[in-house]
């Protein structure tokens, strides 16, 4: 739809996951990257109209400022997939007016080049980041010699380790990324080796407190280049050595207001940049809850591969339209959970293409995994470590979710087995393998797919989505049944005590955190004064099931009366005295007004138990209307 | 992953679509079709390793029989994106061991031309199509000269008007697609027109019965090798001119089984064919429940597009999985609800592009709704009725969905009236003029995007999450605040009279059929022997909200205990005596539990409702304790 061209510094996955979104806006894009067989340059054909066999993408490295010139002179927008490139030469394209813009600024991309400076624009703008300091000089342009420098950045460790303490993290101040760059000084006598590992001197470098983070967050924001932000989901990322592992969206955590902050800090931040585009800001949540920011990069980033399948707008289209100057996307979530896994390298490439096949050989067996969608780069070599693909899984639970990404972690693992001991691909691995197994893969609609608890007891699912609680274990025999019907139903839940009279605050606690951890619907026992359902109801948005349990006096009716005779704006659903049975099955019928597979179950069971009847009848047909008697 | 390489006869937008599910699995495509620029290879470079600027890509007819072969000679597998194709050539090839397998079945497809032998091959195997009858030779190699076979083909047509009635429909055995190919003969007069509009003689022809259908349905369904099929979601599919216009997914309609009867119907007819792949099943639902095939695409269909942005498995890679012999993926939805609008050519190319610009102005228009994504094919030219490009639309709910599409539809219109009358594109269809409006538009996340009936009174919205019943009209005082609050949180609902003791079979027909409607929770209010909430209960798997009305005696007691008390096994969430605002209060969390826009919104009226009673906190203090006696 644009008639611009958008020229692109690099041409890995990421160009090729932004290329895949321009190609379906008919926008033509241009890459700069060594080779015509780059990932984003094999699904791009772009043929020179002047010279025959020639392409129109510019085969060199994004470093080189002559052939960003060349990308310039041939495209109206540029743009990066990768922040290490020459900022100075983009600034020169853009105040030679050889395009109409770059995104983001070369300011920006220089400013974000430089991990310190970075920290420095981000808390002197308010934001939160860990203590830093520079270690040797703070200006770049001062560094001496090397031997000079590893003696200023040897004084500077001390300095840093008086102020912060110990461990602390010398990080480089530049060509840092996937953990390289980064030490961690354990003692002073680390010092040494720590300088010598962040290039001997010849580099600027800085430390950092020690983060004691109990939570890694990520938060995509796509910025218009008027300024206007919007943030995705915040995510959960796991790093594995460094490097990106596996990432979960949305964000679980106890505390409600984590996942808001982290968005708002996000916002926050981008919007302090100038130029367009989408940022990947990530964060360390700390165990009191303060968020502060790691490092901003500044584009499409391995924690928003997610977005492709998982939000009404890819993290690639929301780049393309910020870049352009189109209206920005939606960034909500359109299912209700999704996780990433990387493909990396497994081993360094070999002359039999050996290493890619074991290497991908996950991929294959997600083809069985409903939900999943693997997405290679088409890369050619290989080395350990090297992303060479990624596989997202959408489900309609985290349980969900976690349960299909298990089938990959499975296989990712046999992969790296395979690769430290040698050996032919197992069946599991193939094609052939799983197409043998995949009859065995349980249908995708079927209840059972969706739970099935992994390690913890089955009352206490890590990822579950009905909580049952009751004031004391004396209410328990009465809510056992509750529990037991969710088992059949493979809803995964959790089981526990919550008093309203002898622990209000932890009831508040429950009560207000229970959507930030993926509950969907609470089923609360409570016997006489029976204030529980009511008082979780008035401090959650979800919907509160209450159970009246029969106590020594009056019936059951006095808690009947507490728990359905709420005030005008709090209500709770009420079942039958002592009937938690039908709680739960009300929670499932809950689940499956959204859920298609609990629909169906519920239906299921409704008609084994219209079933189940049929046959008494039959039964009082061939036995006589007294045969209850004759037994 | 693969291997194989895969050749693809045609180069459109279906295979720039296949492409796409390809090369996110690193499986190597070569396709086979006019040009270089064709759609499909837009998105696939395939440099010649021996020949410096050339493709591996073949340039020329899909139905020219030495290209076919020459396609064979490079690739592994071979699989059509269009039917039109030399089946025999595909059949040699095939025999020839020039590839190891055709995708689907060069037999299948041959079956599939001649839609008359199709629909033999159909009522053979005992599957539901419309009365039809040849006109003229039934063995199509009888087909004399084209004077003696339009007197043939006239005798024809009498015989089946005489048969079926009038008027009746009239088609071409073959080369018929987009509604080309068919003739509506509604008098005997109309016979020679019609024969002379359908080749003059020069083809076979065949008459079917008119089915005055009430909706046309299509189901996917993606076929592995081994004969195991996968039906996705029925869909509703609306044409214009013949061609597809719009279609929504799932399938809505009043009778719970037609949607499953669909699927099954779909899979039966696809599973009696040979190959693999992906097959578009296209239906009519008649009056009375029936349905009936209308014609079967052996490849991936207009009807399917809407899979790549809410399915787990989009048809693409499904027909990619299927002619490599891998699993199959879920077909299953992963949002509730999806539709997708078609981008047809406005006009005749033109020099200046005009014509083109004109037709994808609305491409432009969706940027701004959230949910849509727009695939633009690449085509260069254009013709009037030419698919160009298509909007897909996501959402929490059909009702959602519907009000995005209508912004999508607003600017069709424009643009349709545009290229009639003429003129330049106004600002709602540039970039510039959706750039300057977009802040107006409403956030995905606010509940008021979910909303807003159309054209129905606000108590009857067309697609409703919610339905309020109640036994008789003077239960109305009682239950209106629940529609109030429905309304107030923007959610569609229905409002009605539902007898359990005075209608007992359209209470029944009410709640089976709840769910296929869309509805998500069901509020019914009944008053002394209150049955209505219970007994929908026991016939639909949805949640039901009891609200007990208060009658003239024993003070509302009775009702509560009829519908609270309710036996093990179907539940109803109770409210309390006469609340029915908190019925509708306690609707919108059971909405909440899985749409996070209800959630927030829940939220935020809880937390107006803190902040109203902290004002009178407020003003008691301001005003002393006795203000309300003062006053």
């Amino acid at each position: 739809m644009e008639k611009r061209v958008v020229g692109v510094l690099g041409a890995g996955q990421l160009g090729r996951m932004f290329v895949e979104a321009a190609s379906r806006l008919n926008v033509t894009v241009r890459l700069l990257d060594v080779g015509d067989t780059a990932p984003a340059k094999q699904i791009n054909y772009a043929p020179s109209t002047s010279s025959k066999g020639q392409s129109e993408h510019i085969d060199g490295s994004f470093a080189d400022p002559a052939k960003i010139k060349e990308l310039a002179s041939k495209v109206d927008i540029l743009t990066i997939e990768i922040e290490h490139v020459d900022a100075t030469q983009l600034q020169s394209v853009l105040d030679q007016g050889l395009v109409d813009g770059v995104h983001p600024l070369p300011s920006t991309i220089a400013l974000i080049q430089d991990k310190y400076a970075q920290k420095k624009h981000l808390s002197e703008k308010g934001l939160p980041v860990a203590e830093y300091m520079a270690v040797g000089p703070e200006d770049l342009s001062s560094l001496k010699d090397a031997e000079t420098n590893s003696k200023d950045q040897a004084l500077g460790v001390s300095k840093a380790a008086e102020a912060f303490g110990l461990p602390l993290m010398l990080k480089s101040r530049t060509q840092a990324y996937d953990g390289k760059g980064n030490f961690v000084v354990r003692s002073q006598q680390d010092t040494q080796q720590a300088i010598q590992a962040l290039g001997g001197g010849s580099r600027g470098l800085y430390a950092e407190k020690w983060a004691k983070f109990v939570k890694e967050v990520a938060v995509m924001v796509v910025r218009s280049s008027s300024g206007e932000v919007r943030a995705y989901p915040a995510v959960e990322t796991v790093h594995k050595d460094s490097i990106c592992h596996t990432v979960f969206a949305p964000l679980r955590v106890a505390d409600a207001g984590v996942e808001r902050r982290a968005r708002e800090i996000a916002e926050e931040a981008v919007a302090t940049f100038g130029g367009a585009g989408v940022f990947g800001v990530e964060l360390f949540l700390m165990a009191d809850g303060q968020l502060l920011i790691n490092e901003i990069a500044p584009r499409p980033h391995n924690s928003g591969h997610y977005t492709i399948e998982a939000c009404e707008t890819s993290q690639y289209e929301n780049h393309l339209r910020a870049v352009l100057g189109l209206p920005l996307g939606s960034t909500a979530l359109k299912v209700p959970s999704a996780a990433m896994i990387n493909i990396l390298g497994l081993a360094d490439s070999d002359k039999d293409g050996e290493a890619v096949a074991k290497t991908l050989a996950p991929a294959v067996a997600s083809l069985s995994v409903p939900g999943a969608t693997a997405h290679l780069y088409g890369k050619a070599g290989c080395r350990k470590g090297r992303k060479m693909g990624h596989i997202t899984i959408v489900g309609q639970s985290d349980a969900q979710v976690r349960q299909r990404l298990e089938t990959v972690e499975r296989a990712l693992d046999q992969a790296t087995e395979l690769a430290t001991k040698g050996g032919a691909l197992p069946a599991s691995l193939t094609a052939e393998g799983v197409v043998a197994s995949s009859s065995s893969v349980s249908s995708p609609s079927a209840p059972s797919s969706s739970a099935t608890p992994k390690s913890a007891a089955d009352f206490s699912h890590p990822q579950p989505l009905v909580g049952i609680i009751m004031g004391s274990d004396s209410d328990l025999p009465v809510m056992l049944p509750a529990a037991e019907i969710l088992k059949k139903f493979n809803v995964p839940f959790e089981l526990s005590i919550v008093s309203a009279h002898r622990t209000p605050d932890r009831m508040r606690e429950y009560a207000r955190n229970a959507p930030a951890r993926g509950l969907r619907a609470i089923i609360a026992g409570a016997g006489g004064a029976a204030h529980l359902p009511g008082m979780v109801a008035a401090q959650t948005a979800l919907p509160v099931i209450g159970v009246p349990v029969k106590g020594s006096v009056l019936d059951g009716v006095d808690s009947l009366h507490s728990i359905v005779q709420m005030p005008r704006g709090i209500p709770v659903a009420s079942v039958a005295i002592n009937n938690s049975t039908n709680a739960a099955l009300l929670a499932i019928r809950i689940l499956g007004s959204a859920d298609p597979s609990y629909l169906e179950a519920m239906q299921k069971y409704m008609d084994e138990m219209e079933n189940e009847v049929m046959g008494k009848v039959d039964r009082l047909g061939e036995l006589g209307w007294d045969y209850v008697l004759k037994k």
